[in-house]
């Protein structure tokens, strides 16, 4: 084996999948189902519960999945306690990992894993509960009630943040946003939630170390360095010189290209419509068009395409989402994808433990520290 | 590549390291230095500053080093609350994932890393002290203090552990086994904290990590299993009946074997000498003549060897360690190693992402929920 090819297993093929389908050249696929259409016409809902069950639900299993959820949202006093002890000033992807770690301490999943699919479906309704019950007591002092009618993740997390009704066309726009982010493959902190769960430990691990994974700038933290650099700019004419001499300085421009897509995020045209419709007549508009200076510019100059976080950082941030929330929504909807290689681990488990190449000193040897000097 | 092979990464080089070399079938070598010569003649802070800084101390670096340790064990209001909000049910490797994920809330690592070094210290030294705090309320309700003139983490482990000055022995035996725990190449949590700081996420989502994974059975919970198991016996030929029958029936034996290792587990001289002389005169001596008797069974029945993990089992349980902290005590240890290898993949970060072979179906076409029927 080529050992220079290794870093970073970069081409390795580290397991088998039959959860997505990613970079063949025909777009992403969800157990077969087109990326595209399950944006366009289904809910976050629907697209976890095939990820996780192997197959879209019919309307009765629907109803119900919707209504477990709806169910799990409420936390026990205990975590409250623990989200009050954590100051403004925390990155709720910390939060959110807390939040889940201390979950795992109150409601385990049993060793024998019995129980995976509740521990899932609590894990999926208290994500988005963890973070705003956090940050509306963080900010303001507020103990807000978690309960809700809402029916869907989108809906509530709008609602929790908003503490009014959600705005309904940015309900269906997060709820894109949410299945777009689910899924993909053996992205870095799906891989390491397989690396977790291969040593049979439990899901609340899996999804703590999701969310560390998730939480590094150059996986899911890219969404909100996106954010920066596009309100960095005041019009499209100054982003497409700022960008260019970013490029001469050689600085790293978040948001753009990918390790597995070589020509296109097949993900991006569902974004760009968002952020586009979500766009007009909005009080920053102007957003809009400095995104589309900066990606024709990374075109012209690098051939660089910008994947789903370029244009989510727009899309949210006209929903009224805090840059800080964009990572978070990630979690929030990846934690599908998650859950569902943690199964699939599980049914087919080997421990996933590779090898180093050795490049240290050969042989030194030992003196005590007595002899060893001041 | 040949597809099968690569099922849990089996043999593949994931990338270079020069902190351990490990079964080149002489033996494993901390950068160079012998684990036998380093257990028998070193401090776990020598070896842990060994690990991070590439050298050992010079006296003068090793007494800053023990103090700055001390100095950094006291844990905030905030964390001692929310250790009290765990019950006694939890597991600890819950209770230590969770105190360190708070302790990123309020305590962060700078994004440029430039405070690594402390981050990493503080979480050394933290580690018992979440440990021992969360235990003794939990079980008591006692809210210990934690301040104490101990200078080693084994020391100090053992005092808190017990509330009283701790016996010489146990503590040179704790010292020499968190050395043998403190670092083993690409092992699965090892591993799992690199793929955590290759996406540039902070010290504290890698050690969470680290703790997630290493809490499976497959992993660090094996001492925990191999525990249960020899005191299932009651005398050597108990278990040596009970140990063939379990192979008959084809049941897992843990603590024998490993991934790396083929013929014995270098570490294993070290910690049965320990167990050996722990067991003299200890109103459970028997304990160590049952585990020989597994040992002598597996060996001739399988041609399999104890690994680290099946000598120390009876070696902490002497101490009067409960058998729910082999595992807490693993990370305290190897918490040394998963922080160096961050430091590592950060010096030199390519983003850690394989591929996968997909295996799912081809193509679907989408039905909206409204057509699929009840």
């Amino acid at each position: 084996m080529n050992q220079t090819n290794t870093q970073g297993l970069d081409g390795v093929i580290a397991g088998e999948t039959a959860i997505a389908s990613v970079g063949k050249g025909h777009g992403l696929k969800y157990r077969g189902y087109d990326i595209y259409d399950l944006a366009k016409g289904a809910s976050y809902e629907e697209v976890a519960y095939l990820l996780h069950f192997g197959k879209l639900p019919y309307k009765v299993n629907y109803q119900f999945y919707i209504s477990t959820l709806k169910d799990k949202r409420l936390i026990c006093e205990g975590l409250r306690h623990i989200l009050e002890q954590i100051p403004a000033t925390a990155h709720p992807m910390d939060v959110l990992k807390t939040g889940i770690s201390f979950l795992g301490c109150v409601e385990p999943e049993k060793s024998d894993f019995s129980n995976q699919n509740e521990c899932i479906e609590r894990i999926l309704a208290a994500l988005p509960a963890i973070l705003m019950y956090w940050y509306h007591y963080a900010n303001h002092g507020h103990q807000i009630s978690l309960d809700s009618n809402q029916k869907t993740i989108a809906a509530y997390f709008l609602e929790k943040l908003h503490r009014c009704e959600p705005n309904l066309e940015h309900v269906e726009a997060l709820n894109s946003s949410l299945i777009l982010y689910a899924e993909h493959e053996f992205n870095a902190s799906t891989f390491a939630s397989r690396v977790t769960a291969s040593t049979l430990s439990d899901i609340y691990s899996a999804i703590t170390t999701g969310i560390g994974v998730l939480g590094g700038p150059l996986h899911g933290g890219a969404n909100e360095a996106a954010m920066d650099l596009i309100t960095s700019y005041n019009t499209p004419e100054e982003a497409k010189e700022g960008i260019v001499k970013k490029l001469e300085a050689n600085d790293k421009i978040m948001g753009f290209g990918h390790r597995v897509y070589k020509k296109c995020d097949p993900r991006n045209v569902v974004i760009k419509e968002i952020a586009k419709a979500l766009s007009v007549g909005h009080k920053e508009e102007k957003l809009y068009y400095i995104s589309e200076a900066i990606e024709k510019t990374m075109w012209d100059e690098k051939k660089l395409f910008p994947n789903l976080d370029f244009y989510s950082a727009s899309a949210y941030h006209y929903m009224g989402i805090p840059t800080s929330f964009f990572t978070p929504i990630f979690v929030i909807s990846r934690v599908a994808g998650w859950a569902a290689h943690v199964k699939e681990q599980r049914a087919n488990n080997r421990l996933i433990r590779p090898n180093a190449s050795y490049t240290g000193p050969e042989e030194k040897s030992f003196t005590p520290l007595s002899e060893r000097g001041e």
